[in-house]
């Protein structure tokens, strides 16, 4: 075979999001961008704050203006790993150094990075659906098997009971992504702390630690006071994988990093397996503008209130028609029970009203589509009259 | 065990060059930067030309501000990978379209991919020495085996003897870096051609491609009006691995593509694992800010009148002491016969000298080190001194 054939059926089998992504272009290419209601991407659709760009020329024009551009350390600038750290330790309370922080590509890359360091080939990483369409990629790029654990039905909140059955002897760690993508979900603290309990335990059992993977990129995007409990606080065997995509809507720039909990086992190897497995995947540093501008605006986020009030639109309009909705605490979707129960079939329908959503099957939960609502707010106004026509064709109201 | 060991080899070891470059900033903080005379990395010292910086600044400020920072295609942006189809095209006179262009997070990332999407466990990649140290990271991370060969004693040039016993039934590409690093020799037109014929019978022979992967961050960094041949022209199975670190001075940025030579039997298939093993490795598209800048700058290049002087007057110097120097026509290092012929010991001398050089036995040749000579004019004539006393010391003046 003259090429890896995995990678070209990855290659030729897109993620059923970017095959969305691709058409919407190709449709609003046709009829106007306009006339495309196109919840498929995750693209954040809000402004970042005006001090990126503030922040940005300035590094560009001022006195080190020649310095920003250069090589990092791969691990990413010493000031850069301070400042993260500084602020971990103000917001969070966890007493961590510079030295435990990897800058990154994004979120994606810190997700890679991590699997690539822990996983042995045929390891199993438990992921609780539903779950976002890309992990089963990454572990298993990584030699891993992906294990999907059921949520319970209604509120999708952790099953732990169906946790502590996927959870064996083989398990080496487990993806945790709160908010959630694709359900807007945010796992509660009483949840999170059964399921670290249930951690420890095999852990123990097993005599090795079970890792956690806190995948964060939605930890600001929370809406009327919803918390968001820091995951190193409760477990020490956890990875937080972090990236500005949707905090600061930086989707593009690939700029997040890792922060390996100091009190883990083996801390500092399980940090030099990082900065091995970054450097075997290509990763030489994460973009060096991108990390000089951390320091200016770490802590700061896009304006949160305009995903609310999206939130709070299309989840009460969808609602009122008969859609069975999960109500989302976080992040900017909308987790929709297909009605008919085909999500696919629900899409295609949805497509004729030019409206773009995107079946969760690959998720790990079907009967449902994701609605991304990172757009403008008038754009989901106009789209409610095509959603109110297919509950109508569906009997729904 | 509880990490993958190799990632931990891997970033407990670090390259060779990482660990003087890490070494350096200690001594800097110790002796102070300008007492330093670190010529370990290839971080170019000649400073991006302004259009790079207005450039960037008008597009954070400017009317499309707001999608700078989306995502893009995983591919690319269209209009990006239309600049660069059409400059390869003007350039190089290869018929080229944007559905051939990748874009990467720079030449580490190209490379992965590009291994990444052909090679199969144990297939071979050969590589002629002396090449970067990171090939052999990223051949074998793609489940790929290095296959070394040998170059010419004194020119560095490739010996074709060699490569025509390294390449086998089992060998399914070739790395060419040129101008090289670290030898900084261009490979001739002449040689390249037999390189081509030898490829072109042995994959009709074998029944199957031997790609050629062209990795050409240099390709600019040229002296004395050199031409680096554009092997598409000579050979269609191949690969162009390019980046802007060098030619703009913009390493950290990671920003660089793949093209795929359109003639390559297959060459849509291969695109598309190509996009396969970008999406595996976590690569979610290339940094959009630096993306968006490339039809701007594309064909610009830093001063290379710098780097020319800076060649001339450390390798008319080293020579002069008696140093036994490689002349380079290309890329910014001088490839220096160790004296006494042991290269570790001969960095460690230098070392006391404050003089950073890097010893290239991890580059596939032994008894020599690297010199990369893209700093400031002024720290090279400091250096001198040192290097005289060096060469009493060996007794070579």
């Amino acid at each position: 075979m003259s090429y890896n054939e995995k990678m070209y059926a990855l290659g030729s089998k897109r993620s059923v999001i970017r095959e969305i992504f691709e058409y919407s272009k190709r449709r609003a290419a046709e009829i106007g961008t306009e006339n495309v209601f196109d919840f498929s991407l995750g693209n954040p659709s809000v402004e970042p704050p005006c001090e990126v760009a503030d922040a940005l020329c300035a590094l560009l024009t001022g006195e080190q203006s020649a310095a920003v551009h250069a090589y990092t350390s791969a691990q990413g600038a010493p000031e850069v790993r301070r400042a993260v750290a500084d602020y971990i330790q103000t917001s969070f309370g966890v007493n961590i150094s510079p030295d435990y922080i990897y800058m990154t590509c994004g979120a994606a890359a810190s997700l890679c990075i991590v699997l690539r360091a822990i996983l042995n080939p045929g390891e199993e990483c438990v992921v609780p659906a539903p779950f976002f369409t890309e992990y089963r990629v990454f572990i298993e790029n990584a030699g891993g098997v992906l294990v999907a654990s059921d949520p319970l039905p209604g509120t999708f909140q952790l099953d732990l009971s169906d946790l502590a059955k996927k959870i064996t002897p083989n398990t080496k760690c487990l993806i945790l992504n709160s908010p959630n993508n694709p359900s807007g979900v945010v796992y509660t603290d009483e949840t999170l702390r059964a399921l670290c309990d249930l951690l420890k335990k095999r852990s123990a059992e097993y005599g090795h630690p079970i890792y956690l993977i806190a995948d964060e990129p939605y930890r600001e995007l929370v809406f009327g006071g919803v918390q968001v409990p820091y995951l190193m606080n409760y477990y020490p065997d956890t990875f937080v994988c972090y990236s500005w995509s949707k905090a600061l809507s930086l989707p593009g720039e690939r700029i997040g990093y890792i922060a390996v909990c100091p009190e883990m086992q083996d801390a500092s190897e399980l940090y030099l397996a990082v900065c091995g497995a970054g450097r075997s995947l290509g990763y030489v540093c994460a973009p060096s503008l991108f990390q000089h501008l951390i320091p200016h605006i770490i802590g700061k986020t896009v304006n949160l209130d305009i995903y609310e009030q999206n939130r709070d639109l299309i989840f009460t309009a969808l609602t009122e028609y008969g859609f069975e909705c999960v109500r989302p605490d976080g992040a900017f979707y909308l987790f929709v029970k297909a009605p008919g129960g085909d999500a696919a079939a629900f899409c295609e329908k949805a497509k004729k009203e030019e409206i773009l959503v995107v079946p969760c099957d690959d998720f790990g939960v079907s009967g449902y589509v994701r609605i991304a609502y990172c757009v403008d707010r008038e754009r989901i106004e106009r789209s409610l009259p095509g959603f109110l026509r297919l509950a109508k064709a569906y009997a729904l109201t």
